[in-house]
């Protein structure tokens, strides 16, 4: 690592926080990253970005749902039938979401009600201890921009340093295979980067580019967060070097009527 | 820099090439790789990643077009008329790609020839030295990943290290705004990293998870690389602990036939 540090003016380190403990409801997550962070030997600093994966926040506000205590719909026996899925969980889905995308035989993407079109409206069951009779699944945060800018307050106030926070979930995607870290709330540091107007590096003005930058950033952590059994739900990510822009996660939400696949 | 270390074993550094040159046609890129990492004092690893902007590519192929020695199509003419777009463009944008995916004033989405849904072929103006009496354009490189896997082997033959390339483009993308980094040729790592049938960390059988992992180095690559005047086209990340899969970019297209957004 050593060399690395030479260019220590362009370079980003993502660390995955070790010990990151398993979040029941009602937990105080900033307690819990504090804690992480200081057993780690890990101090903060200002301009620091903590991506932290959405069920982690989804766990503490108890958005666990078993399976065996939802009631379906008649609409949600009929999608059900339609794609195969458990009817229980498609009226979860159904609730989460402000209409469907697109549907076939086991698949259900759907318009989140916070705006993000993405398969199953977000809930899993993966990652999720399982109690109860039957199968639990997590919902997304209720609100995870405000989740965002409460854990990047309580840094503030308990640790004296203003950090960004990232909450990400990944995505699957429309022309690409494979999924990827996206933002679903932040605080603390910008969603979109808009450079129209600056000048490359032969004077020629950018004229379409505005950049996803806290996408990019979450996909980054994604490389750490895995997806599997690697319980790495928090990374701390420092050498960023974004603008002071405040954005939230409905910046990244292209408008559907300026959205061609819609 | 110093505590991060404690936790290496879960840790990614991201760090910019400093000082690499223009690229000229004809110019050996992995040679300017290799003086540029030597005067930066940076020795590859074994398992290090390098991501390349695909305009060094294009550049070393000679893909710049002066668009006042383009003649314009009659379709060219017309979709032209259509979208706004200067018609010597739109003929290059259609000799590069397969097909229409969308169009309307100002936008001309396409499928690329290499199988990539994205606006105007790839093709910009950005950062390309402007010479002759016209605007001087670049196309994508003709063969990402064949270029990848020779930057990968002179790597091997001249140096003794097994590194991955990664040659990176920003596309903008359905549903959300902002552009990100992906993946448009690679060699030396996995494309996507199947990891369905893994136990979560409850033993659980993941059931839909595939990820789009070159695509997430992409874009945590594209954080360093900017897009305006920052010249950082070379972006070297280390600590990656990546399946012994060795993709391409194709492993990244969804086929059109699954794809329920075409």
């Amino acid at each position: 690592m050593s060399k690395l540090g030479l260019t220590s003016e362009a370079s980003i380190t993502l660390t995955a926080v070790p010990g990151f403990p398993e979040v029941r409801p009602g937990d105080d997550v900033a307690e819990l990253l504090l804690a992480a962070l200081d057993a780690a030997g890990l101090a903060l600093r200002d301009g620091d970005v903590l991506a932290i994966a959405h069920k982690v926040i989804s766990k503490a506000e108890g958005r666990q749902v078993e399976l065996g205590k939802v009631t379906p719909s008649q609409e949600a026996h009929e999608l059900a039938a339609q794609t195969g899925k458990d009817p229980r969980l498609v009226e979860l889905i159904l609730r989460e979401s402000v209409g469907i995308s697109r549907m076939r035989p086991g698949l259900l993407i759907v318009r989140h009600r916070l705006g993000f079109t993405s398969a199953n409206a977000g809930i899993d069951r993966s990652n999720v201890a399982q109690s109860g009779q039957g199968e639990t699944v997590v919902l997304l945060p209720l609100d995870p921009d405000g989740s965002a800018a409460r854990l990047r307050q309580a840094m503030q106030e308990r640790w004296g340093v203003r950090v960004g926070v990232l909450i990400t979930d990944s995505h699957g995607r429309p022309f690409r295979l494979g999924t990827v870290g996206v933002a679903i709330g932040l605080a603390g540091l910008p969603a979109l980067w808009d450079r129209r107007g600056e000048p490359d590096r032969y004077g020629y003005r950018l004229q379409h580019t505005e950049v996803g930058t806290a996408d990019e950033i979450a996909a980054a952590a994604g490389l750490l967060m895995g997806q599997a059994a690697e319980g790495r739900p928090v990374v701390l990510i420092r050498g960023l070097q974004l603008p002071p822009i405040e954005g939230q996660a409905g910046d990244l939400i292209r408008p559907p009527e300026l959205d061609l696949y819609r």
